[in-house]
């Protein structure tokens, strides 16, 4: 039995996760009435690459589709799969005689064969002879839309492989289809990564105080999660958002790179979360740099509270994510306007799309491998067109396997309020003299990472979440508050 | 004044520093005999870019050719300098309305001009339009070799550049010179990267201890850097080498990502560098994970600092690094023959390459914005042929103002071992069953970064060095020695 881990106390990855990948994959392709008789999966590994014209290299990070198949770490592999027998190869890089000089051992295919547990592991000088000798009708190469970035997949390609014919249509809907559901091997990483990453904020919010920078809280949070949970990589860029830049959804980008220093009281929307093997965590933790909430942060972030525990109460089979949203959407408004910032009848707010002003990105969005993990707008489903709802990244119906996250915000963007004041019908449901005194607070978002279960979800983030379990976590762990 | 700076206590960088660049670029362009007149410089910096076919947007990190010319930290942008008048413009990318919502403030052309301190700056949609006004005679675009990687530059290209006369010889050769000699300023940026990242090799000598991991090291490595210098790249991946890891020379990549557990008196070799506004360290430590040296530990260590000094006393303006290279060999040979691994003459092993066997890198190479920076071979300078040599990223005559790594090393890596074993002529310079004492001992290396002066060198790097001095640090700053 072969395992992935880094470190001893870190999760063990049974390579058996990327065998029953595999055999889903194929049962579901075997389902494909267009599909035909003996044909082959062929699938290109992520290749190691540079930076520039320069030798720097980066750090190799598997491309998601292969590494959903086949788990491999190293760059440079291709994997096929015999669609009839489910037979499994593996192509390895064939290194020259240096490499065991500057790079490490040059091992035989016998290793990664062990490794991997693959049916079958060849160097990739032979890829065309192999394949070849098992003459196949169709090689199925991975071709198709992420429906999040808007970029196709690249495409196989090798020296040789004009001799086959190739189906590049069938590959991409499928397996893109049986990512969405996770397997409880893939669920048990889910699981490790959240809870990683749940302990790498607690040690954010033990470490902080007002005079520190955001990006100190960035090295904080990735230290602990490479430290002690193994994660070399993050999931994405931590946005370490305090003060009015929590309004900046995606922050922490090299055009806004985490530089701000952070004041008393600050709200701190720290969003980040680490990878391991490849599968990502996407969590949001919200709360002031001093541990105290003041009565207008409460507002907003109880409010945000409540749209996500009415999502997280809500979700379960059978229900569609465009109506969470609408859902999410519905609280935020209820209580913006009991707290007087807005004015009017809510059903009419929700038809005007008021809560875009303050919500103007999606509930959430599946997790997985990617952060924004592949399947949210399978075949031809229409994104849908008002503001708020067309950012999100999927509307689809809810079923056991999923995973997601369920993320509502309440932010004071001043180029959304701006035009909303401008607006004759807008402006009528705002309450422009209350909500100005909000202008510069930033934001709340609370993301959490969900699995929907037969009957409900499971909440796999576990942090501080209400205001009092916030302040009363800072009080008692806060480095300099404790004293 | 503008400058560049991450949290209050890191360095304050002038944008003066990239003025000078400008400057110091156009005498030399000017000084060309065949130089177009009103000609105009055109680089295009690095673009943003995302992994695979996903939105996982990469951490953006500028490209080395433009960012030597303007320190822009955004990408997307372009840069132009006019030869005859030196009027530097830049040309921010046209961002949509709704970047305001997700990536922050969209900023008018006079934010970026105070910013940058360049003369005009204009949106990218307009780069035709006003290159055309100036009417050059040519765009002189950057392309040519990198002689580390073997990569071209990338050409600058906008839409409409057809319409211009396009000059790609004079540019690439002449800013590649011009980054070889480090401006004052410059040379304080690189400075303060090696005092950071000799803080932060000294802060894993305290925490370290065998049962430890060697990711461990690289994450505590890391976090230094950034927390407390504010570098968010790091110069190249982190080598983490332990016990017989140390032999693999560019070991720390994905297909040996610093995963071994350290043993009790392991020696580490810890070649790290942090990386501050693009410009580059790289440093190596080489101890014992128990802070006490082995015998032959001691014996290969001492064989390779007395190289490292031996190099660091004779550098000077007019010596080449050819002969440098050849000097650490040298004293290598010497103290491996006096500890009864090697027998015979001393030059004579020189001719037969003895040397390359335990030290198969080059000595050292330019350092600068890029770890492995530009200019190691101008011209058609053919690189050398024998072992050890080959490997040299420059051999050039050393002057003023060039800042180089000092590198030596002594590995006993198996795969060079066993060939030379079987080698007639080789083997007869082996003490065999001494050497064999020393296999999976790993292998020693000794980086400092340099800068040639008037007379000599100045050593930038500052870590323990002697076995006395780790000896002593680690006894009295080692968390778990010190008790
Ligand atoms: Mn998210
Ligand atoms: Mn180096």
């Amino acid at each position: 039995m072969s395992f992935y881990q880094l470190g001893e106390k870190t999760l063990k990855v049974s390579m058996q996760l990327f065998a029953l990948n595999r055999k889903n994959l194929l049962q579901k392709l075997r389902n494909q009435p267009d599909l035909p008789k003996s044909s082959i999966v062929l699938l290109e590994g992520g290749k190691s690459t540079t930076r520039y014209c320069s030798d720097h290299e980066d750090v190799f990070r598997q491309e998601s589709y292969f590494h959903w198949c086949f788990g491999v770490t190293e760059p440079d592999f291709y994997g096929a799969i015999e669609v009839d027998t489910g037979n499994s190869i593996l192509f390895a890089p064939l290194l020259p005689a240096e490499y065991a000089i500057w790079m490490g051992k040059i091992q035989p295919a016998s290793y990664f064969k062990q490794k991997y547990e693959v049916d079958q592991v060849f160097f990739t000088n032979q890829i065309s002879k192999i394949l070849k000798q098992k003459n196949p009708s169709f090689l199925l190469t991975l071709y198709g839309l992420n429906t999040d970035s808007g970029n196709y997949s690249k495409e196989a390609h090798f020296e040789g492989i004009e001799n086959f014919k190739i189906n590049n249509k069938i590959l991409h809907p499928n397996i893109t289809e049986c990512r969405v559901y996770k397997t409880d091997l893939e669920l048990e990483v889910l699981r490790y990564t959240n809870k990683i990453s749940s302990e790498a904020h607690k040690e954010v919010m033990k470490n902080i105080k007002p005079g520190l920078y955001e990006f100190q809280m960035e090295s904080i949070f990735q230290d602990y999660c490479y430290r002690f949970g193994g994660m070399r990589h993050m999931s994405y860029t931590c946005i370490c958002a305090t003060g009015n830049n929590g309004s900046v959804l995606h922050y922490g980008h090299a055009g806004a790179p985490n530089d701000k220093r952070l004041n008393e009281n600050d709200l701190c929307l720290f969003d980040m979360g680490g990878e391991y093997y490849c599968y990502a965590s996407d969590i949001t933790c919200t709360f002031p740099s001093n541990g105290k909430f003041s009565p207008r942060q409460k507002i907003i972030y109880e409010a945000t509270l409540r749209a996500n525990r009415a999502v997280l109460n809500a979700v379960k089979p059978g229900v569609t994510w465009y109506d969470m949203h609408l859902l999410a959407d519905r609280v935020i408004l209820e209580d913006l306007k009991a707290a007087g910032l807005l004015v009017g009848e809510v059903n009419e707010m929700l038809e005007h799309r008021i809560s875009a002003l303050f919500f103007p990105h999606g509930l959430g969005h599946m997790l997985g491998i990617d952060t924004h993990d592949v399947g949210g707008y399978p075949d031809n489903t229409q994104r849908p067109k008002p503001s708020g709802l067309k950012s999100l990244r999927t509307t689809r119906k809810l079923e056991k396997g999923m995973v997601l996250t369920i993320e509502p915000g309440v932010y004071f963007i001043d180029y959304l309020l701006d035009e909303a004041f401008k607006d004759p019908v807008k402006s009528k449901f705002l309450v422009k003299e209350e909500i100005e005194k909000y202008r510069g607070i930033g934001g709340v978002r609370i993301e959490d990472n969900i699995f929907i279960t037969e009957n409900g979800a499971e909440l796999m983030t576990d942090v501080p979440r209400t205001v009092e379990e916030i302040e009363d976590y800072m009080q008692k762990n806060n480095i300099f508050l404790k004293q």
